[in-house]
């Protein structure tokens, strides 16, 4: 992973100059490239480990993984998030962690927490590193040093049963990795979110994460049976059962605890058998309203896809403009222009995993009432195109940074009766954001995951950089669109998690003794505090700078 | 309901002349009815509910709220379960609560947890009282008296959203109710344990209920969006959101909390569409092992019936013999005897609920499996059968206890890997417990919630009872299935909850820090201990007198 971006050199693409020059006319970019600095010339601390508690680390993992060198501190100086990679590519990260630990395994990880809440020493789990909510900042809290534990080498199966459909991970098992060794086994697990190509599992356990097929297949936490956590406090050993009535859902309560309670050692998780058949096309739809009301539909009648996926007129528009030549531009252009008769139009995208029968009478009927619905399939060119460039824009972010252009996303949930208002009121807190700094940018959203009840909204924006002022800028839009969605009934993340970004809003998703809940678990687990300091159920007192208004 | 029993008498079916001659002559029968005592003759101490904190109480409630009459405190001395029909009938019940509060909604059951938290007054929430594993028993603790809180009141639709298909109810809302005014809407919950009739919405998301057709609906984990608890240490408001990646999951530490953290007053569940058609019908299989690899088929393949049912043979065998004249023998016996030719047989219930089309395709696609897996489809007239009886097995209960006949049910669920494993395990250990007690009885078990990883056994026996050591027999029995599914890897409960009798195996269920975690939860909402004392997490210390072996 290129440190101040995204993915690798080789995979990542140019723009194209039609999208370059809607830049210019629509947002505005740099006068000059911004590109970033060099791996040298990134400043940070001298590590504050102290040379007994280095040593004492080593002696529980061998020398050889307790690392303090610069690149090393560097790649795990933040996660990323669009102010994450600002200040990385401007070479003044926040802080970097004091030392990288890589634990082979969970006794490892149990005897370094334990260490670590003795000599107060603070701990940042660090899986892929793809947090976009500061989830892996190297706060120290109120401790010694901080530390960053990386899971990298909790990398392997640890039993499949493939009778009953159950795999157990190692936290720190790469998505790609472990689809490959279940393909081989004729399974998937069927998560794909968009950091799919660097995520770890337990990453996407302790984040709640959802991937872009979970209309279908269900977010993480449908797939998590079971899983084991180290904890300064003890640990936690929890089995793949298929259901239980066993008390409180301890399962669900450590899935989504990011890190502030303890580290996710392994994850049990349900997988499925590997579609034979895979069918993606792409829906127009005369506009948003009448896009998810056909959605809503499709959940009422248990006939939704796989991946469901609605996006708004503007990221409609958009997508046109800025997607490179392999993506959605180049394939549907002609089709686009041939439906242009259909008004401005949505553009969706449904497609359907299965056996081949399976599919094909599941798109049958689902086609059928998206069509009674008002919406015209366009074929499988839009759905070729959308799963080619899936994994594409983290990529894109990184081209847009070095044109001065700033480019976020954020995202929520609500029921279906409250997704038109949240969406347009969401929408005109980041518009007003952003005009209202001299920087009026595009704002675009899609749904991107369905539930019987309502949906998820996803929000992406883009505004000319206030150089010098790049992070003010991006608070105060993101400030501004936290408190539309807190305001308007609107869940504060639907899978990007709380990490620190999102952490001021928890008080009003769960309430004052809601959090003060989750505090007594903490306390329980880390009563030295040492886990993840200033995430999640820290987000008054420190912090990025973001906090709701009173 | 009867007080010392189920249901209303005016429902209670008698028990058919071969019924009784089986039961004669496979289990054997007192020699004379063992009829109830009358209610009069229940013999319970007087309240220790002292007159100044009464009087606080009824300025809270209302003075006719707070009920310390003889009917209304046995009424509220136990739930269903067989050691509380065993001394209820005798009229000798363990204990009965001090008084039975009546309170009206959430301001006034916070009120009243706060006062019993300070007055030192142990709470037992009660709703429809269906507990089978000593949920409601009135246990003091340690402290002054015991007060069962009735949440009947509660008993309304808070607020209904026909768009997003949610419903937000008051705790003591019954079954049959909400299913009435869901039902003006063209929706339903799909929620149908076999307390069905007289279980409270409340009681189901704070014992982890799932209903008879939770294979295709979910069990009540699924369809809590939202809730509200009052408890001691403060109020938790959770809204009903369809996803969200806000952290661990509240919503599902408070489901299954089973009183012991304070009170669920309000609960949001997704609803559904009424289905149109129901098409339930029998399927047999040459043996267990053959139905449920059957199952298993049909759970990779996306092909489940909303019911899913699997007899094993001893089940299969039984049925026949025990069922009234309106259940299942009378209509299926022309055919059952026609397919005797397929062996002894296992008999499989499978029913869609859906549109017509739905339907349809999702029958024809699901038996045309089962054929393939062995399964000979016997038509509709077992699946008539079933849904005409699927409440009556409480009654007969009644009516075998009235025989002198032990009749009990336990239940578990593992993955599918270890399924045969486990249940012949339990129903060997029960064989041999009731066998070394000198009543041998009959061990029988179905699959009744089918998963894609695994599936529920939900285990029936039948014994004579040991007259003047009912309760022992039963302990001795129950303890042995405990500790053949802890051991073998089942869950200690699918879906009757812990409650009392299966406190003692929490520790193996989650762990030592796993229990101290919900301890932690307690000792904060609920400081004082107050709430329902001696159920879920204090397995150890007091109880009915079950224990693992060490």
């Amino acid at each position: 992973m290129r440190w101040w971006g995204w993915g690798e050199d080789a995979h990542a693409g140019g723009l194209p100059a039609h999208a370059r020059e809607f830049l210019d006319e629509h947002v505005g970019t740099a006068s000059a490239p911004r590109p970033p600095v060099s791996l040298e010339q990134v400043a940070i601390e001298p590590s504050a480990l102290a040379e007994a508690e280095r040593a004492e680390l080593a002696a529980i993992l061998g020398d050889e993984n307790v690392r303090e060198d610069h690149p090393e501190r560097v790649l795990h100086a933040a996660g990323k998030g669009y102010p994450d990679l600002v200040t990385l590519r401007a070479g003044a990260p926040e802080g970097a962690p004091d030392a990288v630990l890589h634990p082979d395994g969970h006794e490892q990880i149990q005897a370094v927490l334990e260490l670590c809440a003795a000599r107060s020493l603070a701990v940042v789990p660090f899986g892929g590193g793809t947090s976009v909510v500061g989830g892996v900042a190297p706060l120290r809290g109120s401790h010694q040093a901080v530390l960053a534990l990386d899971t990298r080498r909790l990398g392997a199966i640890k039993s499949l049963d493939t009778e009953s459909a159950t795999v157990t991970v190692g936290a720190g098992m790469r998505g790609p990795a472990l689809e490959r060794e279940l393909a081989s086994h004729g399974l998937t697990l069927g998560h794909f979110p968009q950091s799919y190509e660097y995520v770890s599992l337990g990453g996407c356990a302790a984040t709640r994460s959802a991937g872009q097929a979970s209309t279908g297949y269900g977010a993480i936490e449908k797939m998590v049976l079971g899983l084991r956590l180290a904890a300064p406090g003890g640990e936690i050993a929890l089995p793949p059962l298929p259901a239980s009535a066993a008390g409180p859902g301890l399962r669900q309560l450590l899935v989504g605890s990011e890190g502030t309670l303890g580290v996710i050692s392994e994850v049990s998780l349900r997988v499925r058998p590997a579609p034979a058949r895979q069918a993606y096309e792409g829906v127009f739809f005369e506009d948003f309203d009448s896009g998810w009301q056909a959605f809503r539909t499709l959940a009422r009648e248990h006939a939704l896809p796989d991946v469901a996926r609605l996006s708004d007129e503007a990221e409609t528009r958009m997508s046109m403009a800025l997607a490179g030549e392999g993506g959605l531009k180049g394939r549907l252009g002609r089709r686009y222009l041939g439906v242009r008769g259909y008004g401005q139009g949505c553009l969706a995208i449904v497609g359907f995993d299965g056996s081949e029968a399976e599919v094909a009478a599941r798109r049958r009927r689902t086609v059928h009432m998206l069509r009674r619905a008002g919406g015209l399939p366009i074929g499988s060119s839009p759905g070729r195109a959308w799963r080619a460039g899936r994994f594409a824009a983290p990529y894109l972010r990184d081209e847009l940074l070095g044109l001065g252009v700033m480019v976020e996303t954020l995202e929520t949930a609500t029921q279906w009766s409250n997704l038109a208002r949240l969406h347009d009121e969401v929408a005109h807190a980041i518009e007003q954001s952003l005009a209202s700094q001299g920087t009026p940018g595009l704002v675009m959203c899609h749904v991107s995951h369905v539930y019987e009840t309502g949906a998820s909204l996803y929000f992406t924006f883009l505004a000319r950089q206030r150089e010098g002022a790049e992070i003010e800028q991006w608070q105060a839009a993101k400030r501004a669109a936290s408190e539309a969605i807190s305001a308007g009934g609107g869940t504060i993340t639907h899978h990007h998690a709380v990490g620190r970004d999102h952490a001021p809003w928890m008080e009003r998703e769960i309430g004052a003794e809601g959090l003060e809940l989750l505090r007594a678990v903490k306390a329980e687990l880390d009563p030295a505090g040492v886990m993840n300091p200033g995430k999640l159920l820290e987000g008054q007192a420190i912090g990025s700078g973001l906090s709701p208004s009173v």
